[in-house]
């Protein structure tokens, strides 16, 4: 299955696209970082973003998209930002009409480095390793959006293949 | 000029479509509160709203959107789905190609009643009166959403003349 991660951010948003199947190494097919100016006006900011991801995902048709779920511990005017860009790139798959899953930053590091505490150099080095990259990915929103799409293919992948058995089995009956 | 104004809400968002010109009593076109269930997955909420507003901007064209600006003083779980829901309308509008303002509560409140500490009740009673409605619009949200279109063709409008006029001026020399 091929999995667009999205690491979410107005300024840097992080997109990474990997190919895999559950249990193994994963085959990194591309990352990106979409920029916006925090200088422009907001509409032109969310208009940016909500294109350029569409773009991404009509280029490299996923099967479904990983989005990193924003959470409250941050400070708040980031968690604005953070927010209002996880909103366009939700959006922006489900107008696609393709599934979309939230995870956790500690999901993502657990599935990635079997910690949930795992620090940034120690996700960029796992995700360096599982990729069989010959060098760590810059900048960093790229590394972190690569382990959510590596994390959905995993975590996601086994919970869809599941839930497509158990569908299987109701149709069987 | 007409505008559309939103007062965005995940779970409720007040929707009010006003016409008018600046220093005069506005016209009331029409108002919604589009709805979307807590339980319902988040791609789903936001798919709906973003179809909904993206419906009533090519009914009713308005000539610019309004938009509340979400601020950090609420709770942060509140925050983070009005500040995705924002991003929704914010983006509609810019999808269309329509100019969009964004008005704090307390300068909406204060282009309306005249007072930035008003609250939702008279609010809602200068909302009535100003557009000489026979009963309170129902629910709230869609007259915080009417307040903040009345408060755009009166800020905004005498702002985007005076800006057009500026640019005429530089024109003609």
């Amino acid at each position: 299955m091929r999995v667009l991660g999205v690491d979410p951010g107005l300024t840097r948003c992080g997109v990474g696209v990997v190919e895999g199947v559950p249990g193994r190494p994963c085959d990194l097919v591309a990352y990106y970082v979409i920029h916006s100016d925090p200088e422009d006006e907001l509409p032109d900011r969310l208009l940016h973003l909500d294109r350029s991801l569409s773009d991404l995902v009509a280029e490299h048709r996923p099967d479904s998209v990983a989005v990193e779920r924003v959470f409250s511990q941050h400070n708040v005017r980031t968690v604005m930002g953070t927010a209002q860009a996880g909103a366009v790139a939700v959006l922006a798959a489900a107008r696609a009409g393709l599934p979309v899953r939230m995870y956790s930053p500690s999901e993502v590091k657990a599935a990635v480095t079997g910690s949930g505490q795992a620090d940034k150099a120690q996700m960029t080095a796992m995700v360096t390793r599982l990729l069989r990259l010959e060098a760590p990915p810059r900048p960093a929103d790229a590394a972190d959006a690569l382990a959510l799409a590596i994390c959905h293919v995993w975590r996601g992948g086994t919970r869809d293949k599941l839930a497509a058995a158990v569908q299987r089995n109701r149709g069987a009956r």
